[in-house]
């Protein structure tokens, strides 16, 4: 039996998580590299250094349950990051792009927070609260990328991608 | 130019959701049967009538923008759906079912919440007012909906998921 018990699935959870991340850490350089705003690039690259720290924090948790990292690939992600990249080969306005980016970069970070806030909730029921501290660090630190990402977005981005679509006389309808 | 204007990149969101709810207006029947929770079976029915209503109410932002609803595949809610599908498929107690069933929706919410809140800000910046208002509707349903299962998750679920572990003598680590 594969799901016998919630040992079973908080296993099952972590190593999605494990998957997830090692595949934003191969594309978060990418879209940072797509970005021509500063803000943005930063925070991508911000984001790169967090999440390679939290790959090193789930591994630490591998290890103190002697088990491996390694699962199936993570789909959900896999979709993600595929919508992302194929924003970059569009042939798009660069501010527009900015804005694209923003909405692929918060569906990766609530994909994450979702599965943080699960595997923190089964750390805690299963009594290991070592791990559910150091899960609740990561999920805080999700959550404050996408708020970032939602900062930049209502403060500057959409803005200037909306500039793009006055100077083609686009006109927004009601 | 494909994302030309703040107007495409709308256009490409509403369509990515739009995939997005279809696809999984098929999958919740799936996952209600699956339950053998009576409350986290009426939590998904109850889902299910809500997002046919947002289908509605996105074929008629549609209509009144006078564009065609189709787009391509939403990749991120097909990999979302996989994971919830190979979860029915794998032989597990019904109580730990119950539990996962609860983290993979989790994970398709969140993916909603973070698509519609994008959608509502690009409408707001596009001097949409009427399409942000419905938007912001249906983020606050999905934000409930969510809610609610968080709600199921931390009230009964995981801790008769908890008691499978401890019939079957596995030990919590620390």
């Amino acid at each position: 039996m594969k799901l016998k018990d919630l040992n079973a699935l908080f296993l099952h959870e972590l190593r999605d998580l494990y998957s997830a991340e090692k595949q934003l850490i191969k594309a978060l350089p990418k879209m940072a590299k797509a970005t021509t705003n500063e803000d943005l690039r930063q925070a991508f690259e911000m984001h790169l250094e967090e999440t390679e720290a939290q790959v090193k924090r789930l591994d630490e948790v591998f290890e103190e349950l002697g088990v491996s990292p390694r699962g199936p690939k993570c789909a959900a992600m896999a979709g993600l990051i595929e919508e992302a990249q194929e924003l970059l080969y569009e042939d798009s306005d660069p501010r527009v792009l900015d804005a694209a980016l923003i909405c692929a970069a918060q569906r990766v970070e609530h994909y994450e927070i979702a599965g943080y806030g699960c595997v923190r909730s089964l750390a805690q029921q299963l009594g290991m609260h070592e791990f559910a501290a150091e899960l609740q660090e990561t999920l805080d630190e999700e959550k404050m990328t996408n708020e970032k990402l939602n900062e930049l977005a209502l403060g500057e981005v959409n803005e200037e991608a909306a500039d793009a679509s006055e100077e083609i006389g686009s006109t927004p309808r009601p």
